[in-house]
């Protein structure tokens, strides 16, 4: 765990934020939070609380008196914030700075990467900002930027997890619990009984149409990607309603 | 704005999470949300204080009793929740769900789509679960996958944001306020008068070293993509080196 991006925040304001925040990475599968002059002191119940165990379950805190310091043993730090108007900056998105922040780290030395947050109220200084290499900031809505702490981390959490998290997510997947896949034979014997059921109940009104009426069936069935056990409970439905037609 | 996935919000408790995930929905430009029988009521003032104004500026809530009137007018929705166990469902992560809804939104025609959030406590039931056409899940730590619904909203509003929202968007930009970037040969009469003014410090110790010093320190500025205003504020330095240097 030990290559990945550090967290700090600077000058967080309330403990619940701050234990969000910690919620928020763990997550994500970040552990390394700094906190740079917590403004209620650290610990913090209210972080703890806010935390829902992240803080007790992984999330390792440090806490430092000023940025300068924070930052000291950091070889390469990335500011959130919004796109600066008077400072001469690199701005990357959230998922081009987290593919160079990987990049960095994949590089197999011992660099320490920081991500660094204001607090709630006033964000970060321009100081905070000039001592950084770059600055990240979201393509959110130009007219509504407004993007609490807990959530400015997660998203940028998010892209890491993404990006080089938990790498045996396969972006799609079929779930089919205990029961498998039916095979093209199920579907067809299945067709066929059903067939052969309409046809006692005289559902073919012409034998023209029948083909195309049963090719269609056959479509359906093959589309859903059904499983052995649903073709089963499909059969168990045709003798249920042909056994009460048969008693009518 | 018509052409963009719903948010719903099932059996929600706290006004407070319906305002935040407001908030989240507008960050992310998404402006539809239905609330399935929110426990509190609709409106909510607590909620109108948690969005940060969201709900004033643009966000569009409409309530319904029941899941299945929420979802009537849908063609296709997707549940959040976690990787079902005993459900036969396909499963996307965020990213793959919000790449094929964009598709889906894309192919021109008026379908509506939704994407289906539980309630803080008892998240989506399998019944609310089974109605839809497949399940997002969020590729967390599997350790801690605890993630509050304002968050859960938020991931995905970013992921929909990141493929679609604000095109205009360049993953990596260097912004460079009211001054343009320094010409190569702004480098080079820099580098020329640095050396001048070395040479008379006596700086260098041998002339056969100096090119290489020399090379280096061009390679030096020229890497750190300075702006014109960065290069004349290194010509005042060595002015001002200088002139103190003569005064000694």
């Amino acid at each position: 765990m030990s290559h990945q991006p550090i967290i700090i925040l600077s000058k967080p304001q309330l403990g619940e934020n701050i234990g969000m925040v910690a919620r928020a990475m763990l997550n994500c599968g970040l552990t390394q939070l700094r906190l740079i002059a917590p403004r209620d002191g650290w610990p913090n119940p209210h972080a703890n609380s806010a935390s829902s165990g992240a803080l007790e379950k992984g999330v390792e805190v440090k806490v430092y008196d000023t940025t300068k310091e924070a930052l000291a043993d950091l070889s390469y730090v990335l500011a959130t914030t919004a796109r600066p108007r008077d400072m001469i900056k690199d701005v990357f998105t959230p998922e081009a700075a987290i593919t160079q922040v990987a990049t960095r780290l994949n590089e197999g030395n011992t660099q320490k990467i920081g991500l660094l947050f204001g607090g709630e109220r006033a964000g970060l200084d321009n100081d905070d900002v000039a001592i950084c290499n770059a600055i990240i900031t979201a393509p959110l809505n130009p007219d509504f930027t407004s993007l609490n702490l807990a959530q400015a981390v997660l998203l940028i959490g998010y892209e890491w997890t993404r990006q080089v998290g938990f790498t045996d997510t396969s972006p799609h997947e079929f779930v089919t619990g205990q029961t498998d896949i039916a095979d093209r034979k199920d579907i067809t014997l299945l067709v066929d009984r059903l067939e052969e059921a309409l046809e006692k109940s005289s559902f073919f009104r012409t034998q023209e149409t029948k083909p195309s009426m049963i090719r269609n069936l056959t479509n359906l069935f093959a589309r859903m990607n059904a499983t052995k056990q649903e073709i089963s409970t499909f059969h168990g439905i045709i003798s249920a309603l042909t056994k009460q037609k048969s008693e009518d």
